[in-house]
């Protein structure tokens, strides 16, 4: 079944909201195993909005609109289902009276133009909306080419529409769709290699696969995700076509996959250090204080986070931190750095970053050149690299670095070249 | 000018990405007079993007594709844009080189497969990527209506594709658009009021006004944006509408204006402190870095910033920062926190946030408490908030309210009550 989507309003197009709505339906739409295959943004253009619907009816099932159901002159959902059917609009009684008591409900008077939101086209039917004043829409096109195309028209306000879409549509396209099939999907998130060095090295498995697929989902500073997908009448038999090949990914990729699913790379070092009762101290430089904002934003960080310090200035280096290296972007200064913050906040952990994070160089050294230290009972770990971009992208790469450094470290890995 | 947009790729169907690139690019499309009517996104499909394009191509003056330039087996952005011109694709010798050198520079041997990126299709230009290795292209498409149709691919990636629309992109549609008439914009970022509130306390002015027109931009975290945009024959007659509106404007909204354009809440609190001659030094709780964070983000920022402290854990604050107050979530904790990190790092400036991110509550305070500190040659400066949302909102609202804090202390203007 292929459902594909259409959102309507001048303020997407203008970029003044981002369209998250049909990013949310793919999504749901993908989980019970329904294809799309085109969205389309239009304005709040009456003959525009016409033109798309009967295009868009000759190749999809079924169709959904999000937006332009509002009580103004410029909502014209209402109006263009009604010109794609060829129909007129009849104003549902019962419609009026719902959206008078939510205003008599709220103590307030209703503006005339909101009984605009009570006008149906003829032999469509009302999708109830529990959360507010825009009832949706259910119409069934004949577009030319033959055939049938269900239009479902939304609101636009984002909960509004979670909600309709949940309880009405979903249950509607299932029922159009007979034959159920549920969709399972594992991620495997990865850091250190490119996603053509990622794609080359498991590229035979990729292409032996057809369910699960194998999809590569590019994060930027979050690094590459390989996505499995399975489909499967039920969830124990889509889980056991994802097992065997997740268990081979695992293999080959090793200690690339950081995380999986929900799980991210602040995450998972918690839980390594939770594992070992040990606690973490940080010490950055030009971070400055991006490791420790991401370990915080995990609820319960405290359990293994104590604290850090950002220690920009050379002189708070060496004050703050008792760093004597003569050079502050070195392998040297960062083990310093983590020793210092280490014993100064007393935990078994203390990770450290300085580097050069530009635009401009340091000292002798380019932008890019960062040093990466890690302290733990079993000893120090300290190393240099080059990382691309600018300021912004050098500072997050160099976080996820030093995280992914204390994770290979709790690990017993080795440090591969990326 | 008409100029419609296609992005491309399966993960903006399957919603495993929200498309945020064709918002951006309608906002600054707009910023410049240009229309856009309709966008697009497919998947990664060959045959499903050449029709797209023969269509668009029919209505459009110009169109910008985003995404499905990398260097995999399902980036099919080149080969759909020469089979929509029903030519050939020629690997480019300067475009090979110019990868394989970027991969040399980072150290990394280059896939084989990444020279599909080298890939032009037959009289189609370069639009050159100083960002990243997937070069963009522009071609004329000849619709069967008739005129012309200008392709432009970008990558999907968002830095890339901001850069290469702005260097190489607009001036080009500029260029095309014949009758040159200046855009000239003026944004006036703002804190502390909601936009409804904000609206209403400047209407009279927004009614009024034509050109310049008058825009609300909702900001998130960064709050309120109001964008004064004029049109003119030259960038000095669009000043001249300009000026006075933004003067009365800055008269009625007064301290909630807290920067102008490129300016951040940052950038001005950095060059607040260096007209006095002063350092400031950071002690973070529930933040954990993201202020002192914020401050690293401007280039230049050591200047004025030393460092800081992230005391996630109280033994860390009473420790660290000789904080003596019973309870760590209060307008006492954070003044010593201030303090203290201001006589630590011997600095004339402290400033210190303590609170519950939540999602739980923690000692008696609810989740959203939150506490501001400034110290400064003259005096301290404590209060509380309440601030809504959930555990990453409450985290990043506490980060900019304790920088316009700052902000008003140096400029001795009193705290609203928002």
């Amino acid at each position: 079944m292929r459902v594909d989507m259409l959102a309507i309003g001048t303020e997407l197009l203008l970029g003044q909201i981002v369209d998250s709505n049909t990013a949310w339906l793919g999504e749901q739409l993908a989980a019970v195993g329904i294809d799309t295959f085109r969205s389309v943004r239009v304005g709040d253009n009456h003959d525009r909005m016409v033109a798309e619907l009967a295009s868009m009816s000759e190749q999809a099932d079924a169709v959904i609109c999000c937006g332009g159901l509002g009580p103004t002159q410029d909502d014209c959902t209402r109006s263009a289902i009604a010109d794609a059917l060829g129909v007129g609009l009849i104003r549902d009684g019962e419609l009026v009276a719902h959206i008078e008591s939510l205003f008599a409900a709220r103590g307030r008077t209703m503006p005339e133009s909101n009984l605009r939101q009570a006008d149906v086209p003829e032999g469509a039917t009302v999708i109830p909306n529990p959360l507010g004043t825009a009832p949706g829409i259910r119409a069934v096109l004949h577009p030319r080419g033959g055939g049938e195309c269900i239009v479902y028209a939304l609101p636009g306000v984002p909960y509004e529409m979670h909600e309709m879409f949940t309880l009405s549509v979903l249950p509607d396209l299932l029922e159009q769709q007979g034959e159920r099939r549920v969709i399972v999907s594992r991620t495997l998130k990865t850091w250190g290699k490119s996603e053509s060095g990622l794609a080359e090295s498991i590229s035979d498995i990729v292409d032996a696969q057809t369910n699960p697929t194998i999809a590569f989902l590019a994060r930027g500073i979050e690094g590459i995700q390989v996505r499995l997908t399975a489909s499967a009448q039920d969830e124990q038999s889509a889980e056991r076509l994802i097992g065997p090949v997740e268990r081979e990914l695992d293999a080959r990729l090793g200690p690339l996959v950081y995380a999986k699913d929900e799980d991210t790379m602040e995450s998972v070092v918690l839980a390594l250090l939770a594992e070992r009762g040990w606690k973490v101290a940080v010490a950055e430089s030009l971070t400055g204080g991006l490791v420790c904002s991401r370990l915080v934003s995990v609820p319960g960080a405290s359990h293994s986070f104590v604290g850090g310090m950002v220690t920009y200035a050379t002189e708070i280096k060496r004050g703050a931190l008792g760093v004597t290296a003569v050079d502050v972007i070195s392998d040297e200064c960062v083990q310093q750095m983590a020793e210092g913050v280490r014993s100064g906040m007393g935990v078994e952990v203390g990770i450290a970053v300085s580097g050069v994070a530009g635009p401009d160089g340091q000292d002798g050294h380019t932008a890019g050149e960062v040093h990466f230290g890690v302290v733990t009972p079993d000893g120090p770990v300290a190393f240099g690299r080059f990382l691309p971009g600018d300021r912004e992208r050098v500072r997050s790469f160099s976080a996820i670095t030093l995280l992914d450094t204390l994770r290979r470290t709790l690990l017993g890995l080795s440090f591969g070249s990326g």
